[in-house]
């Protein structure tokens, strides 16, 4: 059984975790952390939770083998040396983790706590880094947009049948700007409505850059991805559909297309390529990532849609895919759940 | 393994029968069907079941233990008897083997096509008729509303503290009309509304009266409990809220009461007591149904809250629990995913 | 033209307010106050304001003939006197000025900052006092609740068919509860989500049933209503729905019933007894209030449905309703929009 | 009076052009015809509609001076011309008089009914064509997505600072669908769920490329625009936000193309160019349009935000705002209503 820890767990990708691990059959959940609501049962916090049955916890005393961490950016860093220590592997729910250029983190985030962890993280899409992840001690859990919109367009870069200059428009729930009190998450002001945000610049645009240009590179092509990164807000709890647009530089078929998307995931266990277009509810609830590829012919333009649970595989159920991988686990344990329909 | 056949797999209740029977680990599914659906793959119908990658046939030519029967009322009584002569078991999810009484069944849904039957047939609610259940041939599997009315004040009406005159105001997600097209269902038409309907005379009422009326008599009360029913639809997918009102006929505490429903469910898997009132969200994907019973001091009345997923302990979860019980298999097995939230 | 301020109008009751009197033909707003937001230019805080084009002031300083309070109670009485002292009418959105009893008041509410102004104030529900309305100097707005549910039952109290102890289980969208900042108001808590709420008594109670009582001592009856009142929160954002209940005392058939409220609201040139099941949106928008009454005759109860636009009838298009009354202008002046549908 | 009649009112379009015609203070309804719900009462098929208190009839009998056809493409052509003969003025809110081109209408719709009626049309965007449209004797009233698109590029094309290759990324309430039966349109299928749709080619595309060349060869450039354009539906009833992207062709800062986009739109009625990022909300209910452009510097890209309410500024209110212009009315009149919030 691994032992694991979840750090945090008040917040949404908490919750998520505890609901998917309390499940897990080779987990067992050691201690389950708060800051504000420490002392209370989980239950008084999420009833939807209630047969966890378990004390939120001010602090992990336990020794673990995984701990996952729900913090905020810099309090995640803050809070890994610890459990690294005792030999835990980390998996960190925060961008602390994610970007491997010290500069490019500080320009979004400010300085970071403790830069020389870097070098002991792995950025956790296992699509893209698998055997790293392996072996890692520190997995940077993708942030849900970067995971829709990677997963959407690396393989077309690493073919090199695409302009690394590429545009993504995404479209997530409200459960993406997490818990916490706001006017852009109250009721009355976002159902009913649709609104782009983020437009001087979405923290998530450097991670996914940093990504799409590890595909471009392993195609053995110079440069790197930029892009044109536009999220929006969409009157849902759950779900993000990006949609990815990039200048054909090949003279390609759709069905080659496909035949590319397809090679790519073919061993995948949560990735589909799938015959008509997808939307969120398709894979609501679940691990899966369903990715659709078309040629707009007029303007030669390639344009995939696709579309993840923002809170599984965009969160909690990615960190649990990978504490699999980690752990020597197979790869889908605890995340067979299929998704809900309607 | 349980050879398990679907009938009429292409509504939401067929849908989410196999989203369960899929992930059961005692389950074989040896037949999904359909009518106008049948020769395509079950992918093409709902994307959200692309791994449970089967075809839709056009009936079910294998043996099998227990029959899932989806159909409208009259087509789902005249499907069962081949089945029953192979010796299977019938779980039938439409109204055709819920009532007792076959002059109230033709009131409601006229002529039944197979009276006889009625004779073997048991209502599949677990915490009424678990015993009965076991042994029964066919299930007359309950319906969404009289899941949560009927949960929400069997425990009084056996105790006899309040009046068998009572009232239940329902609220329910647009789910629960299901699949087919109609103004009713419109996005348009629902969004941001909230309507009462079946003010004629709804069809669960009947089921309801019935099952509290038995546990009115098992309280040794003469006579039989009476209803108002008022159905309301409201703006989202899943769930159904019932707000139960009954005069208080003993001088009772909220203490006492509470009382009462904990013990008449003490050993039940699926239903809990709550503390605070609940919302239907707090059991959205799962088989719980929550419990909130209150005294309304001023006029000495009791209230009772319950909330399910009506696709899920209203129809397709408890269905797979009845089938359990009937097959010696643990109760709640494949019904283990807890609620999610948000 | 009538002058007029608006007092605190940054919430959803402000907001609607400036959106009505804005357009309104005989009206010149001569202030807009704020609080925190003082200072800011209108559109700063409400965009669809954009042009109205105005600021946000910290207090009246010009001259009017009416002022809009949509402060929280307590606020509301404290800044009335200055005013009332230049002779100009309040008519006042919070609780202060509804309750006729003090004892009631302070029981829900605690001391009331001015009690002495109680005897000037009129519950401003123009179907059962627009005589008192048009002479008052305070008028106190009724709440939305209060609202659908006393036009849902005054006409069968007044008549004397049925029981004065009623149950009144309401619907509500999310926009009620305000737009102050709670996790109750969170989407993502409270989207495909239904509650019930306030079960320990929920402050609209005592002015129902003072209302309900004021109906049925007109029709001469001995005694005071009483009412179970339990409202729901539902995932919209606008709109009330109120499922009465009461015991039917006289035989009466329908069609009776029917001719008792369509005699009673004759006049009215808001509220329409309909023919078929009313929904919220049929109202979206609008000042009207759809009542429709029913009779359980299995049970020998009559039912009421009625619907109202909870920031509308519900709050700032009766207050605009009271202002033409109090300045003599014709009744439906500036409220003629009809409602959106879809 | 201007003697109005609405050709088809039972679906969306024409519901929304009752709720406007019916409050205009210079137009008198003469006919309101509907096909299979002829004979009906208007308040039978819109309970929102009860107090036009009017009926439904099988085709307009009455002399008039404008008629609004409300019907699907050819029958709309096909009825225009008996009221051409009698001197009427024809505000058409299908495809069929929108496209200059016969043979790209042919392409996308199949014959023209009656082509030679193209020559006496305008394309109904009073910012684009307000003179033509003064002295037209048929509008062709732009469609919902190509409004929101063409507003927000127009003014860039003509200034020349952009490449005419641009992305139109669309987002779109349900209600833009219609009120016929679909399962795209059914709640359950589309709550909690966007979806890309129209992927082989959306039938508005011709419509915008059209315009979006009007603005680019207004501005002396040579060619054509070209776009990809991608349409979701997000679960919400109304609004339309369109985000698009085009390559800056021009060293320029946001100030300058704020200065252009404001001189572009400087003495329209409803359009207007926002300080922040607007969303649909802003203007729900209303005839407004809200542009917001940025400039992604990193990539050099345009990025233009546009919201509309569909039914409004998106049809039933931009052909009020037509038919003011064609009969000489100011071309506000009726359209004054403010947008909802929330």
């Amino acid at each position: 059984m691994v032992r694991a820890a979840v750090v945090n767990v008040t917040g949404y990708t908490g919750a998520e975790l505890m609901r998917i691990l309390s499940r897990h059959p080779e987990v067992k959940i050691v201690s389950a952390t708060g800051r504000s609501d420490a002392g209370k049962r989980l239950r008084q916090v999420f009833p939807s939770l209630r047969d966890v049955d378990r004390d939120i916890v001010p602090a992990v005393e336990e020794d673990c083998d995984v701990v996952f961490l729900a913090l905020p950016h810099h309090a995640s860093a803050e809070a890994a040396p610890p459990f690294l220590q005792k030999g835990a592997k980390i998996i960190d729910l925060s961008a602390d983790f994610r970007l491997r250029d010290l500069a490019v983190y500080e320009q979004w985030y400010g300085a970071h706590p403790l830069p020389a962890l870097l070098a002991k993280a792995v950025f956790g899409l296992p699509e893209l880094h698998r055997a790293e992840i392996e072996t890692a001690q520190i997995i940077g859990n993708p942030g849900c947009y970067p995971t829709a919109s990677i997963l959407a367009l690396a393989p077309a870069l690493q073919a090199g049948v695409i302009s690394p200059r590429v545009i993504i428009d995404a479209k997530s729930g409200i459960s993406g700007a997490g818990r916490s009190l706001k006017l852009d998450s109250h009721f009355s002001e976002v159902d009913e409505n649709v609104t782009a945000y983020g437009l001087d610049g979405h923290r998530h645009m450097p991670e996914i850059a940093q990504e799409l240009t590890v595909a471009w590179e392993r195609g053995g092509h110079p440069g790197a991805a930029t892009l044109t990164f536009i999220p929006h807000l969409i009157p849902m709890t759950r779900g993000i559909l990006a949609t990815a647009y990039a200048d054909l530089t090949a003279d390609i078929s759709v069905e080659q297309v496909r035949d590319i998307y397809t090679s790519f995931y073919a061993d995948e266990p949560f990735v589909r390529v799938v015959e008509t277009p997808p939307s969120t509810k398709q894979v609501w609830g679940s691990n899966y990532c369903f990715v659709y590829p078309l040629i707009d012919k007029r303007t030669n333009r390639l344009v995939v849609i696709s579309v993840i649970d923002n809170l599984v595989k965009g969160a909690a159920g990615q960190a649990v895919q990978n504490m699999n991988l980690i752990c020597g686990l197979p790869e889908t344990m605890g995340l067979e759940a299929l998704p809900y329909w309607p």
